[in-house]
């Protein structure tokens, strides 16, 4: 079984966005274990998709192609599609109610335009759209099948796992089963974690490999182990795991979708506690993090974005003593942030972040943040330098944050 | 003159890494003027990138191919190429010396691996490589040419923009010129854009072409004008955008980098005006995008991010009896978060955003979201219902915030 991946989409051509979607599929293909030898990105040219995909469908037994599903002039997979497979475009009643209705829940007519999403090449089995407007589609042709789905990443990624994945598993039969797993590890540089693995890769068979990915302030550490059974192959991964944690110790912050955020929310529902923020140079974005969790309401207090300086004396009760002496990033403050916060927000443990994101520097160079935690078994803070323009100087001062506190609840057991 | 891209590198189908070069070459044939109709992205496999550059150099007349001119085993595009234009590889003795030369100036010897990389197909130029160690090629092929640069994106940006965009530029003689903009539009859905201008799309000659993306809460319409110069071509995007704001009045933030944030900024600024924020579903998100623009300070106060609904009557002065009568959720509490925070931050202007971002309802259906804004031209608020996971409606929400406080500033002339 061989699948290819056509992107559709002259903003991709002109790289007024990067094709994360190719990405995305590629892992899903390799994660089933469908090889994939070529992706394909063409604009949004009815005739250059088709010969796209003749070619594809020539080389490749599945074809997953993205985006070009929508309302407007240039969205023309479907008539590519009907064109390449030689049938007739159909306007399905039903689906245009369904769409009609979809409008009419958000309050809105639909603009007649619109109905050009019911359109389906002949005989081509629907994926039904869960919260967009795009269906998508299954259309077998000439030995082999094309899967049309949104260029929306969440749209895309949504019929990909709910229907293309399983309908491609279906169809190969018994493939080789690849079972792979992505530790993340914090505070640690990632030569330093693979320093520490090296003894760990030596030991690995070459069915299972290791590969590491920076970003974001983590590293993650990604298994991947490939057995004729899949008890195998996660027998493979668990041993590999075992060895990982063992060299790596707390830096291990959890495996696949345990993310800094949800595991500090695992560990403060362990103990009962509540969490509350003060931010400074992140605007808002530890709060955010933290509350991207699902169920976040359980543990999650608030934040006060204290942006201003006064604002960190009005409601915070940072004293303006301390924030003359020391300035404004400075572990005085952001201790006091952080006591401040635990106190107005009523939770049990606050974290603080202050800091100097740039471009212009503030009394201290750019990139210097401030950490500090407070909670029942009292304060620490810590001050970093961290590199990287705005943007990442924020993201990674969150990250930061967050692993403070992770540490700190470890403490706390 | 029409060329293509081929991605060479099987992490980049496995998706371990996003294709980032091929964004970034397909900009900036688009900034000189040269189509380029498809992108292509094969595995470090010799037959693979030779069958994919035949095909490629069969379509267009130039190739510019990144990627596997490493030193290991697995970097095979030097063969490729050899292979597809009939040619043989020949050692250059002074390139090797060069390479052996560059090792010892960071005092290590060479492995002898790295010799492939002095490889050369017999009559092609180099490109002298300036702090890595794989040197570029170009090699005439029938017509036609092929260009081959790094995969690691600084080295593939140094040789595109210092060798290979010249080199096109010469052999394409006096070239197209393209001018594009990019409006970007809030508050409409992308249907709704696209019947709005639907009569200057019927108007817009063949030189011009207008594109739609929608995401993030906002639509952004893509302008391209092709013409022999520059002046013209810049005549041509004007003349279409004056056609466009003209058809969507207040719904048009901005044009290219002006973002819903920078455009509030502006507006502030101009206003000498400051902004405060009261957020809940968002935990922190309106924050931090607010701030995410370098200068912020000059106008951001801070947010109270009132998660707990118990904060919101602490930290905002929301009535207890308005929480209880009305719920969270509501209208009412909305307008008492966005003059809570107008007080409490001290801020001329404030925005509140409360809502249900789900998984689980909150007394309201999942994406309701009700935003605020308080100041001295008094209230304003609105009930919306987004559609989307969590993450999406999370995002929705802060543009929808952003963009009400845009047109109240607006009225504030």
């Amino acid at each position: 079984m061989r699948a290819e991946v056509l992107s559709v989409g002259t903003e991709l051509l002109l790289g007024d966005i990067v094709n994360t979607n190719a990405a995305r599929i590629g892992q899903a293909l390799a994660s089933i274990g469908i090889d994939c030898y070529m992706h394909t990105t063409v604009g949004d040219n009815e005739e250059r998709i088709a010969d796209a995909m003749a070619a594809s469908l020539g080389r490749a037994d599945a074809l997953i192609v993205t985006g070009g599903l929508g309302p407007t002039q240039d969205d023309v997979t479907r008539e590519a599609i009907a064109r390449v497979t030689g049938r007739t475009l159909i306007r399905q009643a039903d689906l245009e109610e369904q769409l009609r209705a979809r409008f009419a829940e958000f309050g809105r007519p639909m603009p007649e335009v619109n109905a050009r999403q019911a359109d389906v090449p002949e005989g081509a089995s629907i994926i039904e759209q869960d919260w967009g407007t795009a269906p998508g589609l299954i259309v077998q042709h000439a030995g082999g099948v094309i899967y049309a789905v949104p260029g929306v990443p969440a749209e895309m990624e949504d019929m990909l796992t709910r229907a293309v994945l399983p309908d491609l598993l279906r169809r190969a039969g018994e493939p080789t089963q690849i079972v792979s797993r992505i530790i993340r590890v914090a505070g640690v540089s990632e030569s330093a974690i693979a320093e520490k693995v090296h003894d760990v890769w030596e030991t690995l068979g070459g069915e299972t490999t290791m590969a590491f990915l920076a970003g974001g302030g983590e590293v993650r550490v990604r298994l991947t182990a490939k057995a004729p059974d899949a008890a195998h192959a996660h027998e493979l991964v668990a041993a590999a795991e075992t060895s990982v944690r063992a060299a790596l110790e707390a830096a291990v912050v959890g495996v696949d979708d345990e993310t800094l955020e949800a595991v500090v929310g695992s560990l403060l529902l362990a103990r009962g506690w509540t969490l509350g923020c003060a931010e400074s140079l992140t605007g808002g974005s530890l709060g955010s993090r933290i509350s991207s969790t699902p169920g976040a309401s359980e543990y999650f207090r608030g934040s006060i974005v204290s942006y201003a300086t006064d604002v960190k004396e009005d409601l915070l009760g940072v004293p303006g003593w301390v924030l003359e002496e020391h300035g404004p990033v400075s572990e005085p403050v952001a201790r006091a942030m952080a006591s401040g916060a635990r106190a107005r927000l009523k939770a049990d443990v606050a974290v603080a972040l202050t800091g100097v994101a740039g471009p212009s520097e503030q009394g201290r160079p750019v990139g210097t943040v401030v950490i500090a935690v407070a909670g029942p078994l009292g304060e620490v803070a810590r001050e970093v330098r961290l590199p990287g323009d705005r943007n990442t100087i924020r993201t990674l001062a969150v990250s930061g944050g967050l692993n403070l506190v992770r540490l700190y609840l470890l403490e706390a057991t």
